[in-house]
């Protein structure tokens, strides 16, 4: 198989967009990762987008930003995988290039859930969880996680301000990212005020609700010098999933499709937790944060608050991790976030994250993860 | 890219399942098909489904249907092309294996319409369509195919009762078909009384709304004869789209999507309309047969009213179609339909349709459409 590189980002602001509709924020990302590119032409669009049958009343995403992006005589393709759903329409786009299907192809991620109240958008975050074991029975996922969050404080004596380092952390480099939903700082006191949505999780242990489009533009590696000079090597590339329902897992502290999905990405990367330079986990709550930094390798189980604790997690640290603002300070548009996460790891090793530049960084991962821990694709990106 | 063969196959009867899942239809057709391939263990699973957001309350499709069919330590991917899904997860799954990423995969097709009200149902398909452009304003499918009909009739001077043959002939194939929900056949004086849906479109001009699941294994042709002694090679793979609002069509007769489609599948495969022996169209509403047998090359503009007059897609005829019964009388559950297609052609390729076996088959092409002709994926495959 051939060696993919990425050598085009683009990328709306998240926010509340009442001005834009979903194809419009799609399109935006899509010609401004070709304009970055500097190609006119794809053979291939994958988008990946969770809720717009409820929040657009519109599926054949695929294309319909086609069209609507004036990309014509191309393949297109929708991915749905939950909030990982950008990075699975992502890793399409690489099994298709590296495969020889496609050439030069467009990712998309995009996800527009602001034009209704919060309970259905709950209710539509909530189809990625169990029906018939979970959501039927009125849980959402706030809820999912906060009985994670529970039990894994009670299993490693762990308290609830043991999470703030998170939180501050993601808040502090959002600020310098124009394309962050929250670019306010959070104290340890402000997140230990918070008030609590499901107990133990508090408003500031959540991510944002939001609208945003993110796109790449990715190539064989072969060719990437017709498109740009610095490009970015996908090194590995992966999807794992566990049980869905968090009650019929062996051991629920530890997200075993997080597992597989970064030994995965790590074989084909030749890579292990030591080699990443800066690591985008998938932070819509802190505890998946935690969980997902255990079962990656980054940190012992019931210990990953530590690192958090210690400093570690930060821009000058041992591994920095949501350097751009994360899930909780960007926003989750959650169809688009993973190729959010992508874009900002690109930004990184091509030395251009600006006030929020790790140094000598070339190899970083990202991870997105569907449903509570369900569902998990994860790349390697180096240059 | 390596070829790739069918090695197995997996269908559930289509019907009102009532005492079935979503979950349990696609369960029961993957495993289905992993018995007929004799393999225990697959590397990847992909899904192909429009409609269980809104009819099963359930997204992350992927994972919770491999975790449903109990298989663990693989690949889930969900792709949504709407009535084309089935189709689409099948390309995805071709893609994969051809270009070296997944060896052995299950691709599988599923909708569960039956539990819901028909407008309901029907407002769900419509998110296939335009929103801003045609939903928004009270269109559905029924209609917009009404408007193609009407058009096509006025053009070409064709009559309502010219279509009736699609009709009459996928129904007569139907009865033999055991997994088909209606085995009756139709008269064309039936045909020429049935009540008016939407003019000209009427009651029997429509596939029905159903439940079904239907899935197939496929591996690189070089270890197809570890699976089976009939392998069937999937010689042509293509998916295209053409603008999805109909008004915004050069030609809202001639369904270039389809014809895209159709051509790259002919290219891929060196095979040219002449070559295909049975063709199984997508005949959701007939006047899709007549565009679709058009714009493939089966018949010139305006003509292809009179390949039915002339006997010419009957069993023995020159261009069998719908020779299970088709999308009108083995139904058509959506995200399940582009698999059924190509299990019925693989029985016949393999000489295993019983009753309804064409003679000297050897070359057989499915098309499964996902909005009014607007995305569209075409297989050609061989023995």
């Amino acid at each position: 198989m051939r060696e993919v590189a990425i050598v085009g980002i683009g990328q709306t602001p998240v926010r509340e967009h009442w001005d834009r509709s979903l194809k419009q924020l799609a399109v935006d990302s899509i010609l401004s990762a070709m304009a970055d590119a500097k190609v006119e032409k794809v053979d291939a669009l994958y988008v990946g987008n969770m809720l717009s049958y409820e929040l657009a009343g519109q599926e054949n995403l695929g294309a319909v930003i086609a069209d609507q992006a004036g990309l014509y005589d191309i393949e297109v393709s929708k991915i749905e995988a939950a909030c990982a759903s950008g990075a699975a329409a992502l890793r399409a786009g690489i099994i298709a290039v590296a495969g020889g299907a496609q050439e030069v192809v467009v990712c998309c991620g995009v996800e527009k859930m602001t034009d209704f109240l919060t309970d259905t958008v709950s209710q539509g975050l909530a189809t990625a969880a169990d029906w018939e074991a979970e959501t039927l029975h009125g849980v959402t996922f706030c809820g999912l996680n906060a009985l994670l969050m529970q039990r894994y404080m009670y299993e490693y004596k762990v308290k609830h301000e043991d999470f703030a380092g998170f939180v501050v952390n993601a808040h502090q480099n959002g600020i310098s990212n124009e394309m962050a939903m929250y670019r306010n700082p959070i104290t340890f006191e402000q997140y230990n005020k918070a008030v609590e949505v499901t107990a133990p999780i508090t408003l500031l242990d959540s991510c944002p609700i939001c609208d945003g489009s993110a796109s790449v533009v990715i190539c064989p590696l072969e060719r990437a010098k017709e498109f740009t000079d610095k490009p970015v090597k996908i090194t590995g590339s992966s999807c794992a999933y566990e049980r869905v329902a968090v009650a019929a897992r062996k051991d629920i502290l530890f997200f075993e499709g997080v597992y597989k999905s970064a030994q995965k990405a790590y074989q084909q990367a030749g890579r292990g937790p030591k080699d990443i330079n800066i690591f985008e986990p998938h932070d819509a709550f802190t505890i998946i944060t935690a969980l997902s930094l255990e079962a990656c390798g980054f940190a012992e189980k019931g210990k990953a608050v530590n690192l958090a604790r210690e400093g570690k997690i930060s821009l000058g640290g041992e591994l920095p991790i949501t350097t751009m603002g994360g899930l909780k300070s960007r926003g989750h548009p959650v169809g688009g976030t993973g190729i959010y996460q992508v874009i900002e790891v690109v930004q990184q090793l091509k030395g251009q994250a600006g006030k929020n530049q790790v140094k000598d960084c070339s190899v970083g991962m990202t991870q997105s993860i569907g449903g509570a821990g369900t569902v998990v694709v994860t790349h390697i990106l180096e240059v």
